[in-house]
């Protein structure tokens, strides 16, 4: 996911505190890293920590500081160059593949960075409330978020390359709090004319609105999230060698890349393992499978004999869903099994992306907002595809029933899985 | 453009009819080519003119023929492997980047071929009106017509490789009925939920289908396609040159192949030219632009000021406005300028194929049919946009206001303008 | 093998003579074929048949005709850009990838290119003996015969990757005139200080000289070539699976192309078959295995506890063979089983071309000839290796004992096999 | 250049001793790196200074230890599969382009790695002389001396992707100690049958021998290197733009990567700048100019009219000069330009490595030698040239005048220049 500014004006009750809080997570999340850990890139869609730490600070400086503070020093000039990430009117850059180059400045140096950022931030805050200051520092504060949910998932992509298996927390394994999978309850809706899309004051992407009108026809959806059990009975159905389950341009890829399992899956001795940021564990068949392509999502909802649901059917169901909050900044870090509800769709916040079969494209009446942190709304809207819900990875704060979150179909390397729908006659 | 079968049953007044129109049709088609330029696959989305005519013969002999006829002797049984396009449930193909490497059976046998299966066809349809029989005919003469405006499209492409720029037909321009260039009108519409897509007794492929009720909100679309003329401003005006213009994707693809015009345009000496079918001709100013990415089509409508039109828009303004028949067949095979109207858009249908901002998703309901013919429904729903409306090369009786084609967004080498959109407040 | 301008002037007694009767060969050679087959291209280090009837045409008219005939009409001016090999002093052409694209000119009007040249060179040569033109005829003549082995070997290529196998001529199998192998004799050799290379009157190809002293240590050469039936006894003892026979790169094009057998070759219903110009063949265990590339042969030999031989080792025993003349024009055009002889090698020439352990690089005191006919001279001398002795498909009077043919060390669709060596005490 | 057994025994009389210093040196090499520099790998190419240190231990532990030390105990089992390079029969191992994984071990733990075999060795080599393990540390010490030299080549070209420009030592540019360049001397040697090739007691790689008679015809060397200043020359003569100049490969090669000038340069306002071990310095006129390909190093000699040597020619020259043994160790590291000579070329040892016209081929008589330290040898003998003399990178007492190194003709980032010879008459 990429960032993009703000819809709409925002009444921030606490700027600084927001922006404090925002930031100490980051901190924390660098802790277990060493300075290697921080600065190689297992592959061109995913960043170094070190990167991720420095471009969401570079943010900040260069779209606040140098903006608004007239006697602001800069940090060191090199830095525009080495953490833009795609802002082409504002300069050339580093390329992206090749951002695993950069050995320095170390991770040290960019923690001093973050800090002086961070004092100046702080007297620009306690100084001044200007509207303009605070949109652009909560946008910066939700574009690092995004960020932290990235850096964790690129950090297991680069473990996982690693033939030790290093573990990012613990790897104690969690106890398990499962539910006897004994199959889903199906929730029913009646479709209509219905509104989604963010309005109103809280903070949201821009792509999340206008709020609009959307017909929809009378849908049900799963109780729950797709298991790693449902998964396991998919493979060994023969899931992944059926080509009539699979989109044309994903059964190319399953026989390109040769794929018979999730991402970081493997199987050993009568067992499925997987990687995750506790290192390498047994596959728990009660959790969500987790680490899907759209492709493998897709072929899936084929072989249970159902679909995956549009953006609008998810975020009709979910609006008026409250999240528990139980996310990445409690330290959880990994995918639960569902606890069971009779009167909604459990699972819905903070467990798994869920993929949609909604092509990401612009909500009716879509505006960019002007300037450079607008410059490309909308820039992404062609090949990507629709997840909602967040995952165990996204902060807290993060999460709401408006957010899109999209990437290519292929994409597998977020932590992302799938929930059924299917049409009601 | 890829074969699906048709939705719904249908009663052909009379399929020996149309199948012998249809198959003199790509006789004629056949008869300005050798053999080797029936032979040479220039890309691999592209196929040999060979191909073509021995594809759709394979199509009716091995879905009608050996289905129906008990006699029937297969002409030979190598072409099962070497005409299969891309049925897996039917066995192993010929490579479709390879469909280049077969210089024989010679052009001369694929007509052979394909007179052996019209005679064992003309006494299977004077003996037999079964149902099935019918409605797999008209679906293969469908097919057929599919075909025929690809082999024009890919027999251009091929031509334009050959640095002697071979005509395909005659070389002589066409008297230019050009319509003064002052602008454009618009169209409006108002919106609300109105119904799109195929039903009734005619016949349409199944992702035209079903018939479903969509919402939209007022609209204005322009009343003719895009110039020549228009797209030289955009070029001059620096278009090509705008990142700010582009889709992410579509930025990197400009500056990967280095795009600066159309496919098939080069400039020399002060003036742009452009490869057709009559061989390299002058860029005709008053004529609709042609052979456009989607990425160009949607960097266009955003330095107008607009956008694309949404296949909903499209195909609400065109259900009402009759098609003038005026097509392939009719031996024209290039787009028209645009004849001045008052009451509709014009040029809707036989001139370019517009391309829609709409992502090719299944329709709500949409239902894959069982067996071989249908057995890829959908298959193709994935990273592809819908394009409307029927271009000069597609034949006369294929074209109808609820026909979704659909392409990769860097696809060029179709017969693909576009047609500028915009809100209404 | 590109071809490079002769070393030496040459005292021709007929040029006319040579100029016709090669003229004539290459009219044979296209005679089975059909405009298709004549324009597909079927790998980019291949070239269509076509394209090397009309760059040997091309070569005549460029070098002589428009050098040496005031009143010369140009055929069509177009040529020069279509034909041009390599020659990047002349001026821009046709990309080497893309000669597959030209299905225009066909066949027929490559005939009468040829024709038109042909009556402007007999009038040249009927009324001039200048040593100049004399001289670049005759190396017009022998660049020509390179490019009939060319033609077939890649008309061979390009109807293996037909499913239907065609064949080039009748495909009838020859009768088996085969010599028991009950192993093979070794022919010893002293070495010490020893000429190598081309000297003298006759004609040769620059880098064949100058001659120069070599010392070589004595040394042993096989008396035959190795047979299919060796190759499968290297097969089935693992040779394509044991690493420790293979140079490094070799290695990794085995892996990376699943190497098992040679080119052309697959194994069905427990028995080998191989590709031909008489269509699919069982493999004759008593022939010659062909089509193998340098990592093969060296491979191979590794395995059999020898090694490939030096080309300076080849040339000193085969200086004093004769060859028989048996050759491509005789209409054979496939290796032949060894035939028994006590006193010399058999099969030196002739058959196919083998492989040595020398890296083609340019002999002491090699110079470059003046003029567009010798810019390149010595340009292909990096990361190939040469090859000795003809094959089955060299023109009559194209061998000689000091001719130096080099490939890429992955090149398999030459007619290439191998011939052991082995030092002495 | 990769590692090969030693061709024969050595009576080295303090094994132990050369055993210390030369695991000081890498010590000493590591000094400078961080973590992070010493993780990151620049190019497949290329490894990470952490896997040097780690891999070379390695060979001490695998090679010697766990054959010859009944109770050691391995320091981590998985070391073996992580820095293993390329030995098949020992088993898999970390692809080498993905070496740059490998965040943890951490760099201090490859340090302690080291700690742990050098106390194991020591207590070896105090116990035991045998001469199965003096030989085998002989060749582990001048294994580890190659990669001390790979291990700052590939540091230089890691740093020289980092647009910071970061240095290796103190960033303070060298006096320079100029001898103006008032053309260059030539040395004559005669030629006729000489001997070339290791043989006696010191230590040499098996590729060095046997030693074995060689006829060479008169030729002269060059007195001292190509300088920057002659390149600068060559690049304002258009050299990188004379197709003339060029090897076919090498013209590719120029015109696919946009060469225009040796890899690190850059020209900036009027001056040449590179990249070195102190970061980016201007480039000095009067030093040997470096980071050539081979392609570059015949394409300048053929500019200048001259040739470059052979080996057999270059080490008949050097055999009888003695290095000055001022080389890495000394903490150079760098090029030092010429200083006057009447006697003998200057700049034979320790500068830049020379360019030789020779393919890497096995000599007469070359055998492998048996087991795992040999598996391999000539494996890398094909399409590779050989390389003369060392560099300013190479290690005091690896140098000899019989040493060969190999490279293929693109490879730029070792230290690589040439010197021009020419024939005599």
């Amino acid at each position: 996911m990429r960032n993009a500014p703000m819809q709409r004006k925002y009444d921030a009750a606490d700027p600084l505190a927001l922006f404090k809080r925002v930031r100490s997570d980051s901190r924390e999340l660098a802790v277990p890293l060493s300075d290697a850990d921080a600065t190689v890139q297992s592959m061109p869609d995913a960043s170094p920590a070190k990167w991720h730490l420095a471009h969401t600070t570079w943010f900040f400086e260069r779209m606040v500081l140098k903006e608004h503070v007239t006697q602001y020093t800069e940090f060191d000039p090199s830095f525009d160059f080495l953490f833009n990430s795609y802002y082409e009117t504002i300069g050339d850059r580093q390329p992206r593949p090749r951002r695993g180059m950069i050995s320095r400045p170390s991770l040290e140096c960019v923690m001093d960075y973050r800090e002086h950022v961070d004092a100046a931030m702080d007297r620009l805050l306690s100084e001044t409330s200007l509207p303009d200051v605070v949109e652009i520092v909560e946008l910066g504060c939700h574009h690092e978020q995004q960020h932290q949910e990235l850096l964790l998932t690129d950090v297991l992509h680069m473990f996982a390359q690693n033939p030790l298996k290093p573990s990012y927390e613990s790897s104690e394994p969690l106890a398990v709090e499962a539910t006897p999978s004994e199959g889903h309850q199906w929730h029913n809706y009646e479709g209509g004319i219905v509104e989604i899309g963010h309005s109103g004051p809280g903070f949201a992407f821009d792509c999340e609105g206008p709020r609009h009108r959307v017909l929809i026809e009378p849908y049900a959806l799963a109780g729950k999230l797709v298991t790693n059990g449902d998964w396991i009975n998919f493979i060994e159905d023969g899931g992944y060698r059926e080509t009539l389950l699979w989109l044309s341009e994903g059964w190319d890829w399953v026989r390109k890349e040769n794929q018979c399992m999730p991402l970081y899956w493997n199987y050993r001795d009568g067992e499925y393992w997987t990687m995750t940021l506790r290192g390498a564990q047994p596959v728990d068949s009660t959790a969500p499978v987790c680490h899907l392509s759209y492709f493998e999502a897709d072929a899936f909802a084929a072989w249970a004999g159902c679909r995956l649901p549009s953006e609008a059917e998810w975020e009709n169901a979910a609006a008026n869903v409250a999240s528990d909050g139980n996310f990445a900044n409690s330290g959880r870090l990994r995918p639960r099994p569902a606890k069971e509800s009779d009167s909604n769709p459990t699972q819905l916040y903070g467990d798994t992306w869920e993929w949609t079969r909604s092509a990401y494209q612009a909500y009716p009446g879509f505006k960019a907002v002007e300037g450079a942190v607008g410059e490309y709304n909308g820039k992404f809207m062609c090949g990507q595809f629709v997840l909602r819900g967040g995952s165990c990875v996204t902060p807290t704060g993060h999460i709401r029933s408006t957010y899109r979150n999209f990437f290519p179909p292929d994409a597998q390397w977020q932590f992302s899985g799938l929930r059924l729908a299917k049409d009601l006659p």
